[in-house]
């Protein structure tokens, strides 16, 4: 290493100390205590250091550690009374980065998961199309791919925070989330062998499972970006995500995601199904609902601390995380205060900043033990600003459980225990 | 919808409408001809939609369809005599875009799989340090985290190539890579905790598992972008890839991303321990051997068709889909041949392209049914272009089975049968 490297390097060096105590000065004394650790001194007290483990034989297709069992789906059984057409939730506060591991990507069903072979799935297009086509799968393959990591929120999603802080997890109240990396085929594609009709406007896509999922699109959406998606985070869909394939509606509201998609209709107006207009609307104060909200707004959340994942390392240099996403673009900035909005802090955006992608935010601070009102706000590429639940609820009244994006406040007591509450 | 809109989408429509149909042609044909299959106008010939399927309490943890049961890890008979010191292969050829499912990276070990109880993993620094540390998984969560996308290859990866077309199929060809999203603690921020001495020059990690494995790592690479990660495509680091924590060492042959690690001592000169020295260098036609060959080169293959996924539908539109990556930055441009090198096409880069992380390329053709010579070639954005087997050979011999980024070769019969091959 030449001098003139080294001198550079101490010059990082200082430069970054600074940075480096401040988030590391508790584990400093208490590492410098630890130095005598039979963990680390004695090999005796590390097994794992004396016997050949599994070999690569063991496990062809791999799972997560035992040690890490509690981190599943899980239901709230007062939502779930049947199973079948129910949720479960991300476990969001055991998750870091932006990708959502598809063994943990949270459920809705209609129906519960149909189960097709791929050599058993067909889709066709229909209605005001010059030809009526179905393809298999195999032709699906044939057509030019692309990969683009997209959110995919429901649209009750923190629905029951409407009429006040009632479930305590974010994982319950933000769970209705995940985030993937999807190969598939433009829709245009498809759509463009059909022929589209001069009259053509809206398709409706219709599922294979036995709740027969359909939703009214509008064509121009379907011909931007939507996707008949076949992979998710490299490999094939997952069952319980549509297992062939599935729509994919970038930055939309996850009902639109039809799953084990089957055939695509095109047509001159919505349809007015079940799924838009019983549900997925939001119910305004006056009794009135509101046509079609499709477009996912600003939103964020702080996923560390939060009542599943308490401070339990006590004052000092603590690191909160949290994740953000808009279905208008990409996240331009994300805040954070831990007095209850009295100060804001920039937090840092960590990973890629994708287009209608998850992002993580990361702020690090010096907690001196006080209780603690913790929130972030989000901003979007479209210069929207996550909304208090007090400034949409004057909007919208409280009747809806759809679209609450409001900001989210967890109060970490000074033993770092969080709870779901609201500040006026 | 306008007028105004109206008439941009139908001027988007013709724009678009030579590619669909270019790729789409014979789904045309064969779609118009299924328009009766009664897999999709039959409701009783889908028993999926008769049924309830499976609710959200079936699968805490998800995991891929049983149609997808081939798609798995897999070993080489005759180089894994020993699994627990030996080495399986990625599934490249069933992957899409640019993540690599956790359960599906390959492993690779020298002691089998460390199992360690978070509680019980611990980390010292010591050496040149001003204080010798030791971290618990605690300590590591309070520092700064960040998140990045990176390739890990093995320096043996397409080692066999050396010699001639031995391995008929691109998982074991080129299937010790896989591509993850970390989140995890830079190295340097554990640094200077510790307080570099000033002759401090040299890193050696040293994993927890009984190989003892350890590698001497420049420190200023440590203090660029070493991390000590925690979390893999989300959620914790699966056990076969170091739970709780592992080196990572992005654009570095694989086997310094120590697994299990337990301890990092500051020197100031390499130790030449077993894993650099006997392993892991490049022996080349004259005895010598070159020391320290840490960065990964250049390198891209064709992973559909290939030998385990030969083309089934026959002449017509097809998609070549691919994986590129150089240690040294961004992937730039990949260009593909279907003559062996006579005509090079530009492909397309698909999904983010990241520093150090894999790419995935396609490029769509028309297949007239002829024999076919199919090959990738890639350039980085520092400019290197991937060299074929023959120029490497020229230089570095064949003595080595280490660092071979030469272009890949397979032939695909008029049936669309796809074989390992070289041509001069």
């Amino acid at each position: 290493m030449s001098e003139k490297t080294s001198a550079s390097r101490r010059a990082f060096l200082r430069t970054g100390l600074a940075g480096g105590l401040a988030a590391g000065g508790a584990a400093l004394a208490a590492g410098a205590a630890r130095a005598d650790d039979p963990l680390i001194t004695d090999l005796e007290a590390q097994p794992w250091t004396q016997y050949l483990g599994d070999g690569v034989d063991a496990a062809p297709y791999g799972l997560p550690s035992e040690h890490e069992a509690h981190v599943v789906r899980r239901n709230v059984a007062w939502l779930t009374a049947d199973p079948v057409s129910s949720v479960n939730f991300t476990p969001l506060h055991e998750l870091e980065g932006i990708i959502t591991p598809n063994g943990l990507c949270f459920e809705r069903h209609h129906g519960g998961v149909a189960q097709i072979a791929p050599s058993e799935w067909r889709l066709m297009i229909n209605g005001l199309v010059e030809r009526q086509l179905v393809f298999t799968l195999g032709d699906i393959m044939r057509f030019p791919r692309v990969t683009r990591a997209h959110f995919l929120e429901c649209a009750a999603n923190s629905g029951m925070e409407w009429r006040g802080a009632q479930l305590n997890g974010v994982q319950y109240t933000h769970g209705m989330i995940h985030n993937v990396m999807y190969t598939g085929v433009p829709l245009r594609h498809l759509l463009e062998e059909a022929g589209l009709k001069g009259s053509a406007q809206w398709l409706l896509p219709e599922g294979g499972d036995a709740a027969g999922m359909t939703r009214s699109l509008p064509l121009e959406k379907a011909l931007d970006d939507c996707l008949i998606a076949t992979h998710m985070n490299g490999e094939r869909l997952r069952p319980e995500q549509g297992y062939p394939a599935r729509l994919v509606v970038p930055g939309w509201e996850g009902n639109m995601w039809v799953k084990w998609i089957r055939r695509i209709e095109v047509g001159d107006r919505p349809w007015h199904h079940r799924e838009e207009t019983s549900k997925y609307t939001d119910l305004m104060a006056d009794g009135t609902a509101r046509r079609f909200t499709w477009e996912m707004d600003v939103k964020s959340v702080v996923t560390n601390p939060s009542p599943q994942a308490p401070i339990t390392h006590g004052h000092g240099p603590t690191v909160l995380s949290g994740i953000a996403w808009s279905g208008r673009g990409a996240i331009r900035e994300v805040h954070v205060t831990t007095d209850g909005g009295i100060n804001w802090h920039q937090a840092r955006i960590e990973g890629p900043s994708l287009d209608k992608s998850m992002h993580r935010f990361v702020y690090e601070f010096d907690w001196d033990g006080a209780p603690l009102l913790v929130q972030s706000r989000a901003v979007d590429s479209a210069g929207f600003v996550q909304p208090t639940k007090n400034a949409l609820r004057k909007v919208r009244g409280v009747n809806s459980i759809y679209h609450n994006n409001g900001i989210q406040t967890w109060a970490i007591s000074s033993e770092g225990e969080a709870e779901n509450v609201e500040i006026s």
